[in-house]
């Protein structure tokens, strides 16, 4: 049973977990989409009720029947290193490339269908809430009045972009910023903002959550430091444990979404309550595995070479409808 | 409670269906998404465990908790018409309205993750096996020998497009083609082709499920006529009766994808068998219900305003494991 990778690059998180599957003696493909059709070739083959596939890439075959997992880590367009490359080759790679792994019962980390979903950050704060985790009052909106108010209200408000940072060559780096009520709020009324209040902290708390197994980090703050992202500080992630509650709400948050992977950033206040900030589907974990030592590319390699349940339906779990 | 419906255009479909609406009573609210922020605006707030959205379109405010229902009706890109669109306040705007949408408890016809899904041909085959119906033998493939193999094997085939016709302008029409074994298959190298055996018929069924509820429509074929959608016939659109195990397969199909609204196409051969050929989960029913008189966007109007479980999962059924 082989587990295929779908990805564009070379990159450290991807290659450790490939180390520890070779380590496991479990077969891998890597494919790269953008090289579809060309250095990959696909066949699927739908006769008489039944269903057989198979994707051969640099002379190794992979048939859909001996799909173990598919692990899902920045693949690139289908067909963009075509040699007549469209947006309709690109269309009708997809659809052959997806259609026949979506027909496949496999196992996935994540399905790009519970990913795009679990990109939408009001709706993250949505199952957050659902999921009992405490979430800093937030609001999205186009109306500037209603962001001055939501700024009068909480006093120190935060501002970010939804969707990451705006494309650019040189790229725009969009850390959260505090502001004021006092801030010219105009603009709102030409692109949605995303205003949150602002919590102060005293560590920057980054989980890992890999099938079952969770792995918290936490990293102290520098005094009034917003945003942890940028900005060097002296202190290093080192490895937590997880309180009881909140691994109960990681659960419960994976659950609703059908993620088998995420990576949830918390912000820690002064009472020792970590705040909700955001969960990121495809978040990275090698800088985190290098400082902590936690062996979350080992539980990953685990997760995608074990048996488990392999299923074309990776759905969320039934009955979470909301009130 | 409110019917929301996101469409960039005023066509004949939607119209017969807002005007069932207005006949019934309910209260109707229609969104081109490419009109927010500018002529729409919206906002939702999330905290205490709590959230709130509401959006205003033309003056008229429609609050997330009196949404009873959405209706995805070829909606426009968000951000679209603003005075300096860009790829960024698209992904933005569409973060808060299908983030704020999402996450109200509400019923989608159709949800867009399952329309995403669904629109995949080749994982429609593979559904439609496990939904039991009759599908013709179809290959994808990128290998020249295996196109020209299976097409060998079954003598008659027909070659498609699995995404749609090419985009251009004018735009180039791709009727569904007829070709035999000695055709030359060496373009297949280049970009997927999905093959299909022909199916000699006598008729074309268009079946269209609102729900629960099943239309069948059926016009006679041209003999040796390939593709029903081009090329004018004498022979119209009467209702037919639903075969009750083609019933049984078409309850199957919509709740392993999770659609609301879906519009199945048969041949029906010289047995009077029905093969499954595809099901658009967007297709059109105007046609069939001027030419047949069913009551089709009355049963649409009724499901988008009758009461009904309103969930933020609206998911194909746990349970549908592939073997």
């Amino acid at each position: 049973m082989t587990v295929l990778i779908l990805t564009s690059e070379e990159d450290v998180t991807a290659d450790m977990v490939v180390a520890r599957l070779h380590g496991a003696g479990a077969p891998v493909i890597r494919l790269d989409p953008a090289d579809l059709p060309g250095k990959a070739v696909l066949s699927a083959d739908y006769a008489y009720g039944d269903f057989e596939g198979h994707l051969s890439v640099n002379g190794h075959v992979l048939s859909m029947g001996g799909l173990r997992s598919v692990w899902v880590r920045r693949p690139g367009e289908p067909a963009a290193h075509a040699a007549h490359p469209s947006p309709w080759l690109t269309a009708e790679t997809r659809q052959a490339l997806y259609g026949m792994l979506y027909s496949a019962p496999t196992r996935w980390m994540n399905h790009p269908c519970n990913a795009d979903r679990a990109r939408l950050k009001p709706w993250q704060l949505r199952i957050a809430h659902l999921s009992g985790f405490a979430v800093p009052p937030t609001v999205f909106t186009t109306t500037p009045r209603l962001a001055q108010q939501f700024a009068e209200e909480h006093r120190n408000v935060v501002v970010k972009s939804a969707s990451g940072p705006p494309p650019g060559d040189p790229g725009l780096a969009l850390p959260t910023t505090l502001i004021g009520p006092d801030a010219d709020f105009s603009a709102v009324a030409a692109g949605p903002a995303l205003l949150q209040r602002y919590v102060p902290k005293r560590a920057d708390i980054r989980l890992t959550c890999v099938g079952v197994r969770l792995f918290a980090a936490r990293k102290t703050a520098e005094p009034g430091q917003v945003d942890g992202r940028y900005g060097d500080t002296e202190h290093a992630w080192e490895a937590v444990p997880v309180p009881e509650r909140i691994g109960r709400s990681v659960h419960e948050y994976v659950a609703l979404t059908g993620l088998a992977y995420a990576a949830f950033d918390f912000a820690e206040d002064e009472d020792g309550v970590w705040w909700f900030l955001e969960c990121n589907q495809g978040g990275q974990f090698g800088f985190v595995e290098l400082q902590t030592g936690q062996p979350i590319s080992e539980a990953v390699a685990l997760w995608l070479s074990q048996r488990g349940t392999r299923t074309a339906f990776p759905q969320p779990s039934a009955g979470a409808g909301l009130p």
